[in-house]
């Protein structure tokens, strides 16, 4: 089942989609709700971020390929962060949704995508088991975690701006319910040419891995979103493209690029 | 005027704190608002975290005597970090009032306070200098930046255990609206007994810069808060004790410590 979060006439609602058309879902899809009688064609609403995160996690340097590229670009000082699992704050200001527009911060070198599976978390957790991570996640979505070029990423310890600038959290279209998040392709195209892919069997932590460590210290909240790294490699975008992440099982997050107005 | 944010009979207020009573305010806070006529005893109240973030950033390496505390304590491989302006995403999962308890995580070294003062900001801010600052900042409020000992300070690049474990977030008991914040006492106690005690006048960077340079990059929305870093030495917490900071023009962030109970 896929679940998106939409406005229409100014009220924000969850809602089931049912192929062209999103069924309003009454209740939280948290807990206890059901569908109503009224729809809407998608054509015709605002989809918004799929949830609103208490925290958005960040897993970086998830997939061998991605890690030797930053190797290669950043040399040895970036070993470190590659070594063990360390996962950061995204920080929750930086979401926007599908079709929102991604904008280019004046003073970054660049910005440059990373078209990545998003775990949604479902039920309060901590101190899971990988084999009990399952029943604590919704669902899955796509997620494209912008960052910047090397300066910042050598200068700033914590990644604040590199990956936390407005803009920088595209996450969309919609959560599916209903998906092996560890099978499934993910395609980056820019402008409609495909200019990346990778599949998720090749994650260094999987899923389950990745919310059973997190939530060993620290609670994972219903609508927290864990972003699980670029399976390959990057490049810089400019003002003007459109940049999408697509998992074919899940669908695609499309957005396009600006520079700042100053 | 001191604001707080309080649960009574099992609903959340902002209100104007009026001697040892609280009076509720109708409206927003960050918008129009007017006193009501009800007011209840501050001793009938659970006082709240004074607001509910989008975004809690940490700026840390503020006072020259920590600094060198740290410098001393995790050696040459610290200075970078103390290099530049860096400020990092501290979980909003972490946040609590004052009252609630300070949760011990098996796995850490140990864990350590930092009283600091911390800055409330009133309205949306992009891109403002120093000069404009505190124009955007509604008041400051007393925080403790709790963190973990150097294991996991060492191997987290992002801090993600060190600063954001469930708890370690304790902040209030409310916002001072009035204060002029460069030149105001922090004061620690444990048990009732003075542990360390700065003054904000030798903060290196001040608030007004502080909001100004991570404004420059990211926006800060009304509600978020940006603890300004700890003037001067920590040590361990054991379970069983009381942690105390208070900056007098504010008021006392009273937390009691335990362990996690497995």
């Amino acid at each position: 089942m896929k679940i998106a979060r939409f406005s229409v006439d100014g009220l924000d609602f969850h809602g089931k989609v049912e192929g062209d058309r999103v069924r309003v879902i009454k209740g939280s899809i948290f807990g206890d709700w059901e569908l109503s009688g009224a729809s809407y064609p998608l054509a015709q609403v605002k989809l918004l971020p799929p949830t609103r995160p208490v925290n958005y996690w960040g897993v970086g340097e998830n997939y061998a390929k991605h890690v030797n590229y930053r190797l290669e670009e950043m040399g040895e000082s970036f070993r470190p962060r590659s070594a063990a699992f360390t996962p950061w704050h995204k920080g929750v200001g930086s979401i926007i949704g599908t079709g929102d527009t991604i904008i280019i911060p004046p003073d970054a070198d660049w910005i440059e995508y990373e078209g990545e599976i998003c775990v949604v978390i479902g039920k309060p957790c901590f101190r899971v088991t990988e084999a009990e991570a399952p029943n604590y996640i919704l669902g899955y979505t796509v997620t494209n975690d912008i960052g910047t070029g090397p300066t910042w990423a050598k200068s700033d310890f914590s990644l604040w701006r590199v990956k936390s600038c407005d803009t920088f959290g595209p996450v969309g279209p919609w959560i599916e319910t209903d998906l092996d998040p560890h099978g499934v392709d993910i395609i980056v195209r820019v402008d409609g040419k495909e200019e990346d892919r990778g599949n998720t069997r090749d994650m260094i932590h999987n899923c389950f891995e990745i919310v059973s460590n997190i939530s060993r210290h620290i609670t994972l909240h219903p609508g927290d979103i864990i972003t699980t790294g670029a399976p390959g490699l990057t490049r810089p975008l400019k003002a003007g493209e459109v940049i999408e992440v697509e998992i074919p099982e899940i669908g695609v997050l499309r957005n396009p690029i600006a520079n700042l107005k100053e």
